[in-house]
């Protein structure tokens, strides 16, 4: 995958200082690069029930949604407050310094529905957990959890792992 | 298209009261509509020469990137400000009441590529109308524009129209 890793921008002090932030935006700019993301992440899921795929809000709508087109299934969406307009369930999670909430609609995962979460990157996996728990709510089981881009060095990859969650990125960085 | 708008869900007075929102969501949880949906965007652009496709954030990217996907082009976005990392370049518009900005990246398009701008809805084309001159300023030429809904009765796909763009709706709604 270094093809892909290369086309990875490496945006230094953003948001803020001494973070180095991965930037997506130049990989899917590329045609082919964001056509072969798409397909390794939904390739290896042909052939398997999958019921729903959910995208987090919002670079990983852009990976997400493609992936639901290929395989043919529904798209859920899992939003940031105040931006689903109809009921919605919400779960807050636990950021470095203080706390945030993802939402989803109520009626957007079928209890028994298989699905597939995917967003563009992992760092400390605190939405991930989140998202899974929304999923989890409404009766969703979840399949594997998919990224581009993998912090390991954040601990967000384990600790879904260790939920038991089969969970795979493509571009994976060893140190910041 | 009287399926794709039957599943468009209307939630009476959001985000404020005596606005009717058209919620996309319904629509694409459904895997063979959210398909019907992107083959009908996308399908009369096969054979044409597309270097990029634009999608506008949030739901925007929901569309875009299937299309973008399907045809095997790069994806290029905009964004509301401070959600993108690297230089860039914005543009305010109008609101009903005040104002509202939007960004582009410096180098997501460049200058002589055929681009195809797609957003989920159209309503005042506030946001559209800003997309297209990010996107020109960088040398961009349209193609076309493209909705899922369109909302004539606010007027902004006749504006659309009016500065020379090809534009073109899946759903209309004739009133609120």
């Amino acid at each position: 995958m270094d093809n892909l890793k290369c086309k990875v921008r490496n945006v230094p002090d953003w948001p803020k200082k001494g973070i180095n932030f991965k930037d997506i935006t130049t990989l899917i700019q590329d045609g082919g690069c964001f056509k072969e993301v798409v397909d390794l992440l939904s390739d290896p899921l042909k052939g398997r029930r999958v019921d729903k795929i959910v995208g987090i809000d919002a670079r990983g709508f852009l990976v997400a949604a493609p992936v639901a087109y290929k395989l043919g299934t529904g798209l859920a969406i899992v939003r940031k407050p105040g931006k689903l307009p109809y009921q919605k369930i919400s779960k807050e999670y636990i950021l470095e310094y203080g706390s945030d909430t993802l939402e989803m609609h109520i009626d957007s995962i079928e209890a028994g529905e298989k699905v597939v979460l995917i967003d563009d990157l992992i760092a400390t996996g605190g939405s991930a957990g989140a998202a899974c728990d929304l999923i989890e709510k409404q009766g969703g089981e979840i399949l594997e959890v998919l990224f581009v881009v993998d912090l390991p060095y954040l601990g967000g990859s384990k600790k879904l792992k260790d939920r038991g969650y089969v969970v795979k990125s493509l571009v994976v960085y060893d140190d910041e």
